[in-house]
């Protein structure tokens, strides 16, 4: 597939991609949008001139809004059908490539848009998925002979998270304060976070509200998830070492999230289907699962000081994954919770075996006793003051690339 | 103060009440509303008829809503002025008592209202604050000698819930599936919960957004909450002991969370405010408060068997919590954490001293190992299908009384 738009071959938004999002274009104008290349497109437009007529259920003023929500509540057969059409229109010789005046209207460079967070967000859930994260924080925090605990295995471990504090890529995030315990005090102290860090992760989203009592199965749950970001679960570990026994975490992560603007669809995703990690010991009926159900998705974290360059010092792979989304959806739901339209279920930290793809400052730094040394010369246990994050993902097979772009945030000091 | 109103001296709803509520009239019409006595009040119409003219910053339409989200947004100056008004209506002698065809048009018998859910909630936080209940817990599950953890007394513990599993009193719940470990068992087995339990809760509710960074002092919480429901945690005590270490409880309480119709206002609690226990070791400055920040607030819990009467089965209070809410909401966003309108804050289980003061079966029947026997006969050691729980709370001095009505809910078998 070639695309009447130019675009370098190493970009994330080939022809290939389609994502969705919300932009702000000039003058407040706000509308759902895909991207190619380095071009955003203005989707209400398009409709509005006529590109999109014909599909079934694409019910009129669904882009002309703040969030992807309406959009994606339309389910699978509308979006997909949207997804192809766009791609359709977006090929060389198409009927847009010809309309000179639709695309001056509808076609905007990057710095033209203002990216906005691309679903509300009624319901956030963390997991705990990667077998090696897991398994190093267990080894760091609780006993290095049994670092797993013993449901680990057996179910997919996941915290409810707080949807308010999610904000999209650029947002500037200020350090927390809060109570911590030095191992050498006798009683907690109050102050800002000494020990901020990031986690590596991704989410998915769900296209449907459903009934309390319902369930979504292994089978279903794949139709139930319009697609994916990539998240980055800010974490304040002094914090949290104090407060997450015995209920979980808290104030140590709801003090912010990013997200990426783009949500990658499923459907672009599928030539990057892999096998999981065998999962021993089996696991019960209702986690058993069909087919290749993990993602080949590349994962890059880059810490950038405030006068230096950018530093990688993570590379990943959502591959690793020992839980599956189709199982973390339908363990989620087989109690009867009910899910809502725009859900965001977050991986966990995704964490390879080597020490170079540890998805968090707390494993690459082994708990601040291994700090690196980044290119200007500095040294880093933890996340500084106005140092910014930004992780990256993407997806290449056979000449294909799908890619997420990125997810950056900046740390400002403590309020 | 004697109103016009007809109603038993024993009713939660009386003059010094005057609560919030959003009902479906008639008709299908749906409108915000208040109660007195038996008698539900149409606010939409009263507002219409202009009756309620006159109060600044009230804006039309509030009350024609599906939510009192908007309406509690317009922030304390104007719902106490609201309330205060409508109380003065209510009075012998007022404009409205005399106007039969206003009367006609917006007082409504209970039963021909059915009331929804009060707020649309965007973030729901349970806390842990009853030191009754965390020692009891403690003692069952840990270490009788150390049954408070380290950091019970040091912050108010508590952990995100499921924002959309919360329904309204008279809302069945099926029994939950999920994963538990038999204590014989050497792996996990699915099936409906064998535990399920109810854990009697008040909530408070946020009337204010705040933006990230930002934090609400003690001294200025009580001005950030609107009112306060009675709320039915509902948990499967054997899906939670196997799920959650490290990260919470998950699967074993969002399933379904109860709470009642009527919102009472913290003004119209302003009566029985009654000072906290001490708190030893002295809190974190920010945790500080000035002033009596409990409520006096009686709670009673009752179990009806299918086939059978209510028994009262827990009577305890509101003001028996180690941690009030200043300090909880206080905590919540030390970190820099954002509140939403309509946020839902619950106490965690409100437990008293000696045994018949404990709010769930957990510890009324210690685990399960205490049964305890109801009036036609059958034996609990936790909840079976088709038992209702029901939670009723009142305050009472100098002959007012001011009460929340109930939280009702019947567990259905598992789907």
């Amino acid at each position: 597939m070639i695309s009447f738009v130019d675009y370098n071959e190493n970009s994330d938004f080939s022809i290939h991609n389609i994502p969705f999002g919300v932009a702000v274009f000039n003058k407040e104008y706000i509308a759902v949008c895909t991207r190619i290349g380095n071009m955003v497109v203005d989707l209400a437009t398009l409709y509005d001139y006529g590109f999109l007529d014909g599909i079934e259920g694409l019910v009129e003023n669904v882009f002309e809004a703040y969030t992807l929500n309406e959009f994606i509540e339309l389910g699978k057969p509308v979006t997909t059908a949207v997804r192809t059409k766009i791609q359709e229109l977006f090929l060389e010789g198409s009927l847009l490539s010809n309309d000179e005046k639709s695309i001056a209207d509808c076609f905007f460079e990057l710095d033209q848009v203002k990216m906005l967070m691309p679903v509300h967000v009624p319901n956030y859930t963390d997991f705990y998925s990667s077998i090696e994260h897991a398994t190093n924080v267990g080894i760091m925090f609780r006993d290095p002979a049994n670092a797993l605990l013993p449901n680990w295995k057996h179910l997919p471990v996941g915290y409810h998270g707080r949807a308010s504090s999610i904000v999209v890529s650029g947002t500037e995030i200020h350090r927390p304060k809060g109570q911590m315990k030095p191992a050498d005090a006798d009683k907690p102290v109050f102050g800002p976070c000494k020990q901020l860090d990031f986690e590596l992760e991704m989410a998915f989203i769900v296209n449907r509200n459903t009934e309390m009592g319902e369930s979504i199965s292994t089978a279903e749950a794949e139709d139930a998830i319009f697609g994916m970001v990539l998240f980055n679960d800010w974490s304040a570990r002094d914090i949290q070492s104090w407060e997450y026994v015995p209920l979980g975490p808290f104030l140590a992560k709801n003090f912010g999230s990013s997200v990426s603007p783009w949500v990658v669809t499923l459907e672009a995703l599928e030539p990057f289907r892999t096998a999981s990690p065998k999962q021993d010991p089996e696991v019960l009926d209702y986690l058993k699962f069909d087919g290749d159900k993990n993602f080949d998705i590349n994962l890059e974290v880059s810490l950038k000081p405030e006068n230096g360059d950018e530093n990688v010092i993570c590379n990943s792979n959502f591959k690793y994954m020992y839980w599956n989304m189709a199982q973390q959806l339908a363990h989620h739901t087989v109690n009867g919770c009910n899910v809502e339209v725009g859900d965001m279920y977050a991986s966990g930290t995704i964490s390879g075996k080597d020490e170079q793809s540890y998805g968090s400052m707390l494993e690459l730094t082994w708990r601040g006793t291994k700090p690196f040394t980044l290119s200007n010369g500095e040294e880093r246990k933890f996340i500084k003051d106005n140092d910014t994050v930004i992780m990256r993902g993407y997806a290449q097979k056979d000449g294909v690339r799908v890619g997420f772009g990125e997810v950056s945030g900046k740390i400002l000091p403590a309020k």
